[in-house]
């Protein structure tokens, strides 16, 4: 048994690290804190655990959190979370990151997209935390910066494209879809039920802060520069992103000779599904797992490749890949507490 | 391992059947049935089972899965049940008929509601399957009639008032929401996305098939004939019924006091949770558990004590309880494979 | 054409009465107020006038507004509302106030409800506006007292059976469910997306603020003072009220024998539809219109009558109503602006 | 007052062409047909018409229609409309078609994407009823074929750019979005509200029936061959279609200046509204209503222009355009019966 703790757990990524760690066999649940909730009993702020945890929330500072915990996660805000996590490292624990603080390891990038940086001299510490990609890195690591929800859509929707050289990476367009709760849960006008409900719109259309951590992975897999067009949408469900991502072949090929490289690519990955042809991934079918689902067509008349990426972005898109990574870096089996069945309806 | 057939499992019921026993520790699941999709995957009637399971739906006559299973579930409609009952009955195999087909114990309270009843001589066999309730007859039993999902969350609601007599029980009025799975998965005008959507409606009041259930398990209860007011509504939410009850007080008591009792009553049940004063059940809090949330007011101004409970109607209300029936018949602890986390959000 | 202006216009109640008002044939929008949104062109708040106005909020004081204006509507919190009307009233102008804050006719209870009132001189001049019962007082009035959604629902619902002594009045239990519009457009937890999505609760218990008022106007339809139980409920969508209201009959009677003294009662109520027997109300055949539709059934298993009453909460229930409350005190045809058909689906 | 008759009314379509030609001050509907609900009241099948019509449906031959009604309105699945339009045509009546039977101007195209035609000596007869594109054609003309959902919202979107030859028009990619109403009022498991709800998927990528009748008329506006990548993806929402629209600029420009060719493209139109840099619709926004919003973001980064689209499916996308077209065959101001609120929250 390790110990836990989360830092900003009042949130909806924290609540789902709750939900899965409760149920995890080789974790305790040392400490939570949430500076607004100080004091409460967890359900009070969230009444579907009672009966389930007498967990209460504290405001430890990161002194004290690190005397309690073998392992922190941290579910902060981007610019806060690179204000805590130098002192975890410092005092020897591991830290996984669900922030874009320590994502790209450019520092100019960051400061570009982000704003100033405080901890430049730990970003080369910490691995991206796509075990799919990276597992052997997070395994010997300490400090996961854990991916963010469009990321890890696009990216393990394009990988095997890129790996195989098999598209223009000039003309990737990724179309994303994305459930109310990556907007968190402060309250805002924008995602209010009456503003969301029978709605839909973009947002943020080509200036979205996720699209410089695609180009750099995008970029690490095609083994040179990838420039994108990215596009977030705002859906009126509570989980799931799917992403339809665009892109010109380099060659002829056909919608069942790239599911079978798709298929070779992710081989006994247990989180990855790869649909059959003519069937199309749904977010609900995806809906509290930590699984990515994946389809494609490839369109003979205009030589594109069409590909959807279905994910929970509260499960594979940030709490459940981010225990994925805690399990490697325990060297726990790396399904441990994440073979949730999908909820449906 | 035991091994058990679902009998009709292409409905929302059966695929939750399915959900749970797929995780179930000492269940193999030998066979599941759907005449419409004999020979189909249940990965392309249910595509959220990809990579989790390869069954394939069967047409196999009751004689055939007689053979396969050691306990069957019948996810049929009424009257349908009726039919296959005594034959698995007959074989020696253990039955939870999730039907209405053996709840009620008076055949001509049946036929007034239902219609004709093909197999009465086997009635009195069926125990009624709220293990809350009736856990002894459960456990020594081969054959549970599963209650009926609005009866489940009103019987567990209003049990400890009548059971110690503090409510006047001609002035029970039960106020039913429901979420729409619990139509069925049967293609229908009415369960459309377009007819549900930001609608709220009441039906059959006065005259919903539930009612005669409730009233022969709450007279139970109270030891004298119980009449009831019941009106059930359609939520547009895919899971979950909140009951509002309504009933007159008999002697001048508290809030407090009477949680008291309710804590007293569902003591050590594990599925039951008693809200503190002040807090209220919301679907959201159970949704995908068997857990059934209680709470209550004492109005000081009517006299009158307004209880809510809370459950997933596919859940304790169906498939859940079911598997708790099963866990009773077959020996196994009454938890087992029934651990889940509510989903939310 | 009268001169009108809106005071709080940035809200739901705010944003329809401007929906419905840009469309009234016999009104000039004169001034529309919000602090917050101070300078902003209206469709920078509400996209969906794009094109329709070019209304800019401004933040008039009382006496600013009172002199652009022939008519004020005051769509501002309760307690805020009281500091305002007299300013109005004082300068000679007609006032619809959608708050509380003049709807209840006993200071006392006022303020036992709601807190200190600052204006209890101008109680008495306030008129309760509900045309179809008090359509001669609002015709000569200056300033209307415009109801709350859910006392709207509810006293509609049972006039017609206090008027005429048919049902026990301490038998009364109201179970309402609002769509989320009703808590307004300030960001709060409770009403984000995803919290309310895929749930249904109820809350305020046998507390809530519309009791008194509904209570009042009972109270004066019955002749004696009624105490009520209600209880409100959240539904998962942005508009509607259902209320479904139960009573005990003193008298003999049948579904249609009701149908008929409701037809009789509302006779040539433009706004008030009664349906035929076996057919009830749902939320989505009113929504975006100032009708209230009722339906009943008589259960002669339990001697009681059970009302179903649904109107759409910011139309009828707030923004509709005062604009047929204006119309009255204009002199228009009761019906002018407001002859919208339902959007459905 | 025209004569009005609605063949096939009893869809969704057929019930907006109803919600808009009630309140149409220059029409009188003559005739609702449905062969399922003949003799059955209007408001027995659409509630919300309760107090509003006292029509009736009939199964009226054409033969029996063409003498009721001065202009038809088809609104029939496709390859039933081409048997009923000669009728109507032939009886010198006035035709609004809104299945996709006359919109291809290309036989080989039609039966290559639907199947045999059997009416292809009217092909040529049928304008393609876009009026901000088509206006004179259809004002001089008896037939129209009311154009597709999806292509509504993409040639609207297109237009300005290809007519004044600004993007590569073998770059174009539509991903589209729309809500459930546009799949009918037929039950069907796809459809139903448990299987879409708190979903989200793209279906019949690279082969919707949508994609010639775009490509057919964006060849027009392009002045040589276009094809596109056409996705269509189903909206847990009623209502609504929005089009992300992807294409490579073939020159240095910026939004604002796109911006202006399109307000000067669409200069006087009514039902299109352009917006200004930094804003994008949502579908709430024309919710409701005949109106096409637009705007777009010009990425320096990748060259290429984002537009974004935003009609009701049912209005701009069917019946109001359809009402639109009939006041041009008729000679009405093109806005009557048009000038609806959007619908929000």
């Amino acid at each position: 048994m390790i110990k836990v703790g989360i830092y900003g757990a009042s949130g909806y990524t924290g609540q789902e690290l709750l939900r899965l760690l409760i149920r995890h066999p080789q974790v305790e649940i040392a400490a939570i804190t949430s500076r607004q909730n100080k004091g409460l009993p967890l359900t009070r702020v969230f009444p579907g655990f009672q009966g389930l945890t007498d967990l209460t929330f504290a405001d430890y500072e990161p002194g004290q959190m690190a005397g309690l915990c073998d392992i922190v996660f941290l579910a902060l805000p981007h610019s806060v979370s690179m204000q805590a996590a130098p002192l975890f490292l410092g005092a020897g624990k591991k830290i996984i990151d669900l922030s874009a603080d320590f994502r790209l390891r450019d520092i100019k990038t960051y400061e570009k997209w982000y704003g100033k940086h405080s901890a430049p001299e730990i970003l080369k510490e910490a691995v991206y935390g796509i075990p799919e990609l990276y597992r052997g890195a997070i395994a010997t690591s300490n400090f996961v910066a854990n991916p963010g929800c469009y990321p890890t859509s696009a990216i393990l929707g394009l990988a095997p494209l890129l790996k195989n050289r098999l598209i223009d990476h000039r003309s990737i367009i990724i179309d994303s879809k994305s459930g109310v709760s990556g907007a968190g849960r402060e309250p805002q006008t924008g995602t209010l039920f009456c503003e969301v409900m029978e709605g839909f719109k973009a947002y943020n259309v080509g200036r979205h802060r996720h699209t410089p951590e695609m180009e750099q992975e995008l970029s690490l897999l095609a083994g040179e520069e990838v420039t994108i067009s990215f596009t977030p949408h705002l859906l009126p469900v509570s989980r799931g992103i799917l992403s339809t991502i665009y892109a010109g072949l380099t060659k002829d090929t056909s919608t069942v000779e790239l599911l079978r490289i798709y298929s070779d690519f992710y081989d006994r990955e247990i989180f990855i599904t790869i649909y059959e042809e003519g069937v199309l991934p749904n977010i609900s079918a995806v809906r509290g797992t930590n699984s990515c689902h994946l389809g494609l067509v490839v369109d003979d008349r205009t030589k594109r490749i069409v590909i959807v990426s279905a994910i929970d972005n509260l499960v594979k898109g940030a709490a459940g890949q981010a225990i994925q990574n805690m399990n490697l870096l325990c060297g726990f089996a790396e399904e441990t507490g994440l073979n949730m069945m999908p909820l449906f309806p």
